[in-house]
């Protein structure tokens, strides 16, 4: 099972990255933009053919490594 | 509009930082996992109220500022 994570800043934390992009793309011609946040994306693939228990095995990596749960959010967003 | 997209490394091409994170899973004792690989999630908020126009949008922007096409590949993953 490949479970694909995303984990992002909540969304109170400033996000200099994000400004930056969205500073380029203006600067790009792309001047309809209101905001840009970017965040991380993990593709996991687990040795586990139960796609509860992949996604369950990907949610503790999250909470204890791939996310720092003080100022960021993880989410599961599949598996295959 | 809100408009999600991934970008990922190509497939052949190698990921040290994920490499890096499954040492750091196999180390905390999650030890059924096949490969971890490592990318970047952006949101983006786009002043379009048509799904379709804003992930055209977000698409060209990925073509021409957060991807890099060589190495890279891009996915928009939805809108919201």
């Amino acid at each position: 099972m490949k479970v694909s994570t995303i984990v992002t800043l909540k969304k109170d934390v400033l996000d200099p990255q994000g400004k930056v992009v969205h500073q380029a793309l203006n600067g790009m011609g792309f001047n309809n933009i209101k905001e840009v946040r970017q965040g991380k994306y993990f593709e996991i693939e687990i040795d586990e053919k139960d796609k509860k228990k992949a996604e369950e095995k990907a949610e503790e990596m999250c909470k204890k490594l791939l996310a720092n749960l003080v100022i960021e959010d993880y989410k599961i967003i599949g598996s295959q």
